[in-house]
């Protein structure tokens, strides 16, 4: 596994091809620092011994002891530790560890590679295990590239006026194919070490060319990655772990890039379009089972800390509405549990969690998260967004006159309770809180797309046979589908 | 185990202590027998082999085989298959199997005794092992009584003008106890074998009398059940499984009622006053992680199939509705698999399931189920509460008028039209429906009872302590307590 | 005006053509007197001198003084009026009033068939002001008859396998029209005087014969009243108005009807299908913007009182949800006002509500019924259906054990306790209580066709404009549309 | 009245004392333009003969023609105007138009005054009549200051460790009053001309120091604004009105300050503390019904607009999602009408609004206005957070990349959908975003405080009569107080 330093010198080497602001910047730039310290977090916490088992785990390629970001999980215990460093990671990153998406990724490929084979005799499968090999041993962190920028949302690939509007194949040579096109809200592009590409939804047999996946370096040869970096103002004296992370998005163009064949894991085969986008999509829903209840944790935390300050801790109303962050964030931690319960092992060997469980943890955060953002400002108050800045507190006419005034638990010193309501500013009412929100809709799918999910995997017809039987139009009742099948033994 | 036959045999030999209307009155008559068809239920299936350990269970007693509902859960699959038992027996009955109280009430008895025991050195647990012997052996069907007619709410029960308000021993002999006072809303008492009492709240030093909990037949001298049957209006030629079942709730008074000391299980420990009514009402709780998504699969089936019958299935508003009921019955169902995971092994041996998570679930259905309702008939229309009576549909003139009008769906025949509406109305449109909608509310304990066990089992300094390192207040976080604990390992 | 006695000396007058369970029934059946009580009221409450000009108008026909429910409105003051009639009358009745069904079948006729004589130079209006002056000389109680049985829902009236799904013309002779169909879910029908008909949705030209409105004596030859009556348990002891309240609902079947010409207002004119269908829907809407906020003002009322009987009526959760209530049933009343003041005078000299602002009042209230039940039951415990039975409370043995049970608050005798918790047990767990719900949903139209009717009213391109100013993409911003309307001006 | 120009130059007279970031500042620094742009278009819009009337009004002092900013309504006409005026001008500025907040003071000062005098036989009215002649003379613009900085919060004023936490009297001389303390989240300060300051809470006996009401130039001595200015990033090319406009917030501190006799309006009447409290935040919450259905409308036509460029503006759930704004935006709207027609004439001549439905219509606001921007968000997409920076769409290589790519609806022109996006990410990912989440929950009150202020004025005991009567506990029932109160007339 490298080393945090290792990682951040490793991505100093690219080559420059992000854009910010109208400029062609480095890896270097000050405004990718805060998505390098989360991602840096990830290789820290690797090396910690308290987190060992957590963090990592054992290749089931090579046997080796590897991140556990990088890792296939296997049974149901392997989704639940991957539950559980997510939580961790994220907590102390402020909520988003940004890292699993890569993971996600490489889940989905191993998969949908196997079933490819399965079905058409291709080498998917192989080539991308290799693939998989080298991500490991150099203990990449991958970016995943699914959103195309989708142009007229009507209308499906082919038919759309711009044939660019999804990323697709315009040549296909002896050792590589090459593509056109542009992903949009790609989270942490700039800060990893790969990208891996997957298509983004359902295709017919005209969009063939744009049922296509691969993986590549970064900094690659034609591709741009137009990147917007999020993060709080930063902090003068008062320096705290959340005014440190943020993180990066970017529209990535591929502008005729070159794909060699060693890499491309799809190239054509449109009817596991639909299969791949899913196969990401909920294992990355899966994943918000993790990292949505350390939001709800830092939320609660943040409104708990508030209302310590304002000295209303103790109030009913307030008690009952931190309850509220434990009801929608440990819910969804359940759904994440028994979605690894319910899970089933592919084909590939990759175990895959139950899709229901899955989507309606990712689902409950999705509906929300606006409302988690309103119970830590209604108990703030207006302090939130009206705080002054930090330099008003640090000099001149205004020191004293802050000092003294921003006390108000005589418990809390003056300097506690600037920390905390600087900590609410920044995550209410900053443009990483407006990240956070709008996230926290859309990542990995917003409400809607698991609703369809969840509709898709849902037998109604059983539930309507329940009805039918009550209401006598049915003699019998077969539950034997539901409820006889059992969870899968876990363990250490 | 007992036949469904030998239970109904028992049953009619009783005392006739039971009052409907005005009237004394046998366990035979027919207003109590849609409370009788549903315990039926129970006996049914634990002779059904299909069954085979999800409604049996191996007694940890003795070894033998016995009906799950009379088992003490010894670990999380013993938990995992309580939650199956009550799902799968609670669709049959159309909602509530009732059986579960006695259940829950058995394992309340099972820790609390033992914990007694290991601190004032009494000799509740052996005692009460021998009565559960033969509870197993017998195959009872026991009643909880747990809430008290509670008098003026602001007031602790050594306060109350009227001392019976809470049931609390007058008398203390040599071979039992003399207890008065009243029980309320408690269901199922005229058609179970026992009733098992237990205190409904924390007590002081003062409340001592009030600390008392003990098993009797439901027919004992000197206890009177003044019982409110609930049920749909029975069917003339249309029957069904669901217009057969319903429940009965009764006001139990004691006057001046001996209890033999073998069957006194707390008597005078205030202390273990609200550690015994919580642990009965968290293992209820628990329960509803099994019930209450059969509530929704029920509300969810009889949605489904009347929107077949208004022949709107596909439409996409009634689709996003359906999903809701999955989004709410499911996350109950992971709730109760976390709490099954999460749960902890008691000093009795009794595995006892996680709190949050059991209060996370049980809420979540509480604050829902009117919602639920809602859905049902938003998209079932009018009809559900205009349909003409069954009798018009069958006999003179109006019987081809209905016939011809009730179609809807080309598909459907009127028959199934028709008993399709009568579902939906016996569902939504009756004083079962009623029932269903408030003990969704009420049973285990309301929305507002779990949101304070909430409050009291979250360590929210652990929450405040992740803003604190966020914050930059404290250096490090220590989140080993939250992550590092690992689930049991659960497997038949 | 007639007296309430006189009223129903009319009804007992009438022709045996009410069906109710299996048996052809007089006006005198026991089984409909519910429902003739609310009739009733209207009766009385006009021949109160506190309600003079409230319940009582100056027609505007005859200039003669008219009871409010046969008036057609004139301006925004009479509006306002009938808000205030309908909420006054509303909370005498347990929360429907009924009778103004047949106002809003009035309103929406006399402009309709203005219209449509403006049209196609028809001689409607005349003649249905003709049939008007009656109805407010003979002090009618009109039921209105909208909704048809409707069929396969996805097919319009003339595509229908069954052409007698929706009410349609059968034969046109020169002295009237035969009509053949069934309507359901019609409120009232067996204690109305006459019965109103119009059509229920948009007609094509192809359902030209489904274009169809008249109105007939509700005993008239060839129709029959498949009747389901609601009530609440009789009271044997306790008498009071609640438990004398009820509706009737019925199937009213038109069996190849004669409808004399004088009596018929639409022929064939498919293109005002839908426009009359809105008439009396938007009207009836309005008409919900006073009862609704009574029907909230009982659920708050009980809710106060029985937190009073339960002594917690000072706890702030208590107080916080009473709350709900005013903001539910004042924000609709305010809907209303504002609908009349932003009203409209139609051609035909009747003043018509503001589309946008009935159908957002009577939206929030469909959308709220559920949780104002759930607000009721939630405080007042599951008292509210485990309640035993009025007679174990008036006899035997058990008559002490209640008396003694019931009391809660000192200051509260049992027999108020005991009225008090009976009130709630038949608002929330009654057949009544189901009725209200689902009316509460369903009546008027459900929450879903209101959204409809706002997005059809609803100026989105005027909202677009507002973005595209503030965007950039449009210059100017004109709000003169919006903003320059004036209210009306209003007084006595 | 004043124009633009000389409001304008107005301020840029005023002595340097804001306090922007660790800088003291003149009027003119860039960061307080946005919210000198906001002020400018109350002074334009009156000057616009289109709002005559809506903007301007005739002074009920002098009979002049003045900015209605600066008028007190005198009927319900007036009131309806005002909502009106508040609702054109916040439109054109993005939501909040502020200058409000002055007229709200006047409003509250004028009565408290009146009733001060009427009590003691002071002369406060008087006083703050000439002072307030000269305030529509001189056209100014007011900001209120109310909210102190309150210390510790479970503690009255005179009970507080530092008895500064709450502004206050420290010294009395003949011709003037001295003050100290501060005052916290005061929106407007250095813009405006004049800051009114009154009590934020009810006083006791010994709180008589805090019992403080006056006027003062926004520049006098010793006073200090810290500013916390909000807007968003500005534009480079793409200029639009949304993205001119901003907010500042700030502490105002006190440091013993000589407010002179003349511009004292109170000066220990303690019992008044409250009154005058309230009168300031119900007025203000009534002219949220004015800004807030502004804001509703804002958000739809955003969200309809990004509809339009995503070309998904016809699809249910839009639809359905849109006409959610309506029904908050609208109702809001309505309880204002209500609240005018409801309102009363106070012994000052000043026409107060009804307090029920200012609070009804301001707690739907603050209860939604986090839901109202995940509509936005849900519709538009991940896009409203990953949009790359103005300048990468403006020049060098990603030029030619974003406007290819940003191109969805074909109808829609690349720089047109890139306004549009914009548009978004400065309603929904800004600062600005965030202040007007923050403020909507706050301004004026938040929820929970008009649930107190509702509490406090809806008769409970006449809702408990209602069900009394209907439970047969009492015998009549008089609606007499509610339902026989008569709207005052209204007109231009």
């Amino acid at each position: 596994m490298r080393t945090p330093e290792e990682y951040v010198s490793d991505l100093k080497k690219m080559r420059k091809n992000v854009y910010v602001g109208g400029e062609r910047v480095g890896r270097d730039d000050s405004r990718l620092m805060p998505g390098i310290k989360v991602m840096k977090t990830t290789f820290e916490l690797a090396l910690n011994p308290d987190w060992e088992g957590v963090i990592t785990a054992q290749s089931s390629l090579t046997g080796n002891t590897i991140n556990r970001f990088t890792h296939l999980p296997q049974n149901p215990w392997d989704l639940m530790q991957k539950q559980k460093m997510i939580r961790l990671a994220a907590t102390r990153v402020g909520g988003c560890i940004q890292r699993c998406m890569g993971q996600d990724a490489i889940v989905a490929l191993s998969v949908a590679t196997k079933e490819m084979d399965e079905e058409y005799g291709t080498e998917y499968h192989g080539r991308f295990m290799n693939y998989l090999r080298e991500y490991q041993e150099r203990d990449w962190a991958g970016a995943c590239a699914q959103t195309d920028m989708k142009g007229d949302r009507s209308k499906r690939p082919h038919e759309q006026e711009d044939p660019d509007a999804y990323v697709h194949i315009v040549e296909e040579k002896s050792d590589g194919i090459v593509v056109r096109g542009a992903k949009v809200s790609i989270t942490m592009a700039p800060v990893a070490d790969e990208i891996l590409v997957v298509p983004t939804r359902a295709l017919t047999e005209k969009d063939r060319d744009y049922a296509v996946a691969f993986a590549i370096p970064a900094d690659w040869e034609s591709i741009r990655l137009i990147t917007r970096p999020a993060f709080v103002r930063a902090r003068k004296k008062l320096k705290c772990p959340y005014a440190e992370m943020g993180v990066a998005e970017s529209v990535i163009v591929f502008d005729n890039t070159f794909i060699p064949m060693e890499r491309v894991f799809m190239c054509g085969e449109w009817q596991f379009g639909r299969r791949l986008a899913l196969l990401f999509a909920d294992s990355h829903r899966f994943s918000y089972t993790g990292c949505k209840p350390a939001v709800s944790d830092i939320l609660c935390g943040a409104t708990a800390l508030v209302a310590e300050a304002n000295n209303i801790e103790r109030a009913s109303h307030v008690r009952e509405k931190l309850s509220e962050f434990i009801g929608i964030g440990e819910l969804a931690y359940a759904a994440g549990i028994a979605a690894a319960l319910y899970g089933e092992k592919t084909s590939s060997g990759t175990f895959f969690p139950n899709l229901i469980y899955s989507n309606i943890g990712r689902r409950l955060m999705g509906e929300n998260i606006y409302h988690e953002f309103n119970i830590l400002t209604e108990i703030a108050g207006g302090l939130s967004v009206t705080l002054p800045y930090e330099d008003d507190f640090l000099t001149g006419e205004t020191k004293k006159d802050l000092e003294k005034y921003i006390k108000r638990n005589p418990k809390m010193s003056s300097e506690d309770a600037h920390r905390c309501w600087r900590l609410v500013e920044n995550i209410a009412a900053s443009s990483m809180g407006s990240w956070y929100q709008i996230a926290g809709v859309h990542g990995g799918g917003s409400p809607i797309m698991e609703t369809i999910t969840l509709n898709l995997e849902t037998d109604y017809e059983a539930k309507k046979n329940i009805a039918k039987y009550l209401a006598g139009i049915n003699k019998e009742l077969d539950q034997s589908k539901d409820l006889k099948a059992k969870p899968v033994p876990v363990g250490p």
